[in-house]
């Protein structure tokens, strides 16, 4: 048989045997509530509208308290708050670099930020040689030459590759690591390319890490566009100087909370589908789409199985999650809390890639049932012009749910923009479409619905 | 046979069948070719660049001449202008509106653009109590109730439809035959509100129709805001007075052009896959969606093709049509010319619905032989994140062709934020994607290339 035979066998077969007549009722009343309006959107607006989420800052904290909030008035059967510990870092006043050119035309500024973890520059700044690199292979090449110098590592994310989360998981090793490889080798600093398609004067932060016996050097990010001015000031061949100034530091632990609310299951109260993001956010935008965007659908989802007059018999959780850009504090917090025993994750659904329109579905292993379900019932999905449904799903703040057995389950935006934003000074408000954003909503709504009903 | 089971037995069914591997190399290298750089952008910020190109303008002019200049840059076989005559009609120096509201508080001036082909009002204005409407059929109930009114058409896009644009399919009636039905029932004018999802400032233009025996009145569009307020001042239930202004008008047939090129076919030149856009505008934007992208994603596909080094055994052709927006002229003269004689166009591919990522295909009628070959070869676009292979394509520069029997095709994009822009002040360029739109033009290249060699 040919294979379009079999497809189009296949499609009939499908066509045959639909999702049950009440799901995909279900799953209108659903879409027609969410598009009706733009309640996702307006989540976020009152979230985006605290300002910049860092973990351990004031603003974070009013998050937790307005988050809590907004649970309650979706009429949720359960809303709480569980604490975290996390580690405060701030940026401070002074963050500023400046090239000393080979020419004699004076200094050209830098669009520069700290890099989150980093420590402060002596007050006088770090003034020091560039030396210009490509990968930590290249730097171990140098060796010696390295010495005393700030260290640019100046990968740009890969263009080719069609998946964006791909060229930015391969660039941003010079951000996570690119410290401790400089200080190895005697570098004095990094200065890292900022991990964006685009080529503008906005630098990207994001976290970065030290490690124990190895010197500690500041870390800092810059504009691609600032990159490429440094980049051909050393093509030119002389030396160029850059000053280096930024007064961030570790302050250390201070309390803070993840948010949780539930639609409390009929039948199986403590079988959960969790749907949730994270509630902290860098603080140069106001973490719109990273990841404002993802607790905005995540409660719009609850909201919509509210109004659709659904009852589901598991256990519906949505969890704002505490911490995820510092290293996933939340997430570890939640799934070894107290109020976790006797509770039984079946799927963990994060949305953590951007408030876009929803292409496709990740759900569990290849051949899980879960996935064989979900393929078996894409009518459901349809209708929002979602067709792809394939394994996958996971992120940061559920990953120690996963481990433990969780099935992994997410939503896939079209993030082909998502660099564009992503750590950022334009991650606003404004760059989430209230439209695209209420489809994710949809469809995490009927994911959830579904798999609360079906169990896994 | 479960459903599932039989997907998962088509899925390894057609992993065993793949494309051949030539057509996935040749795929492959425009891919990389084309997400290496920001092709299709750049042409479409030289196009912009002229400004907007409406029928008949000096700027569309400009544009016939610059896109000629493109192809031939593209090192096409062959690149020429075919003659089109087209209406040009202008829309003035004057268009503005207010209410004279309940109250005494003076005059709301209202955002509003003259539609497309409407005549204008005399020097001194409309000035006219308002009734409103949101169906033709509710214009028939109210009957001599519209006498000597502005008829306010204000029905919105239906926001619970999944489609945009079948909402504005829905919604679009108002503008179009606006003008007629409100004059039929005695009506001054049409005031129509801007088929756009968004609560906006922005009037949205379009084209007009008056018909033989219906007395002639002016129609304007009105943003979507201004339609709130003035359905807000109707609804305290006072009468609410208008004033429209509008100097526009048509001036007459005037002489303009298609523009074409192509890379000649090897072995049958004669046998035509053609791809464009519309290089005419509306003129409040620069029509940088509508239709900008669609041109230049067109023209990238071609440049792509050349780029890899392919050399197609059938011809492929792209055409910047003149005079989509107001009635599709270049479309029925492209048809007509004679130098159609002896060619054979086995598809049309055109692109105008927005210069987003796209995230389907559409070709040819179920079950035709087109639509069969693709879905069996969706390896080919997978890569790409497009696996939705459907029947459909067509658009109103292609129109003529398909009912000769060409085979309409074309690539489908997640065209949510679409009617944000259209025919508005907002289509710009900074409203396209880089990135989105050369994935358009990258699948646009793949389509084209194995249609000219496997024909259909």
């Amino acid at each position: 048989m040919a294979a379009w035979a079999c497809l189009a066998l296949c499609e009939v077969a499908c066509s045959r045997r639909p999702a049950p007549a009440g799901y995909v009722a279900a799953a209108e009343r659903m879409r027609r509530a969410g598009l009706a309006d733009e309640g996702a959107y307006e989540w976020l607006s009152r979230l985006t509208g605290v300002g910049p989420r860092l973990t351990g800052s004031p603003e974070a904290a009013t998050a937790v308290g307005l988050a809590a909030k907004m649970m309650t008035e979706v009429g949720l059967d359960m809303v709480h708050t569980e604490p975290v510990t996390v580690t405060k870092w701030v940026r401070g006043e002074r963050e500023e670099a400046a090239v000393f050119g080979p020419s004699s035309s004076g200094t050209i500024p830098l669009r520069v930020c700290a890099l989150g973890g980093s420590i402060a520059t002596p007050e006088t700044g770090i003034t020091a040689p560039v030396i210009e690199v490509r990968s930590f292979e290249e730097l171990d090449r140098l060796g010696p030459a390295v010495k005393g110098r700030i260290v640019f590592f100046n990968r740009p994310m890969d263009r080719t590759l069609t998946e964006p989360f791909a060229a930015y998981g391969r660039a941003a090793e010079q951000r996570v690591r690119g410290a401790v490889e400089a200080a190895r080798h005697g570098g004095v600093a990094a200065l890292v390319r900022s991990p964006t398609f685009r080529i503008d004067g906005f630098p990207h932060t994001g976290l970065m890490t030290y490690e124990e016996g190895v010197p500690r050097v500041p870390a800092a990010s810059v504009s691609t566009a600032d990159a490429e001015v440094l980049s051909f000031l050393l093509r030119k061949g002389s030396q160029v100087v850059v000053r280096l100034k930024m007064s961030c530091r570790t302050v250390g632990s201070v309390p803070s909370a993840n948010v949780v609310g539930e639609i409390t299951g009929t039948e199986l109260p403590k079988d959960i589908i969790l749907v949730g993001g994270h509630l902290d956010s860098w603080d140069l935008g106001t973490g719109a789409h990273d990841d404002g965007a993802g607790c905005a659908a995540s409660l719009e989802a609850l909201r919509l199985i509210r109004v659709a007059g659904l009852r589901p018999k598991r256990t519906v959780r949505v969890v704002f999650f505490m911490d995820e850009e510092f290293g996933g504090t939340g997430g570890r917090f939640y799934a070894a809390a107290e109020a976790r025993q006797g509770e039984r994750h079946l799927v963990a659904m994060e949305s953590d890639r951007g408030g876009f329109l929803p292409v496709g579905i990740a759900a569990g292993q290849p051949g899980s049932g879960v996935l064989r379900r979900l393929r078996a019932w894409r009518a459901l999905f349809e209708p929002l012009g979602v067709t792809t449904v394939g394994p996958g799903g996971g992120g940061v703040d559920v990953a120690p749910l996963i481990r433990k057995g969780t099935v992994p389950a997410a939503v896939i935006p079209a993030a082909q923009a998502y660099f564009d934003f992503h750590h950022s000074a334009r991650d606003v408000l404004s760059s989430v479409h209230p439209r695209e954003l209420e489809f994710q909503a949809v469809l995490m709504a009927t994911l959830a619905y579904v798999l609360a009903q079906e169990g896994i």
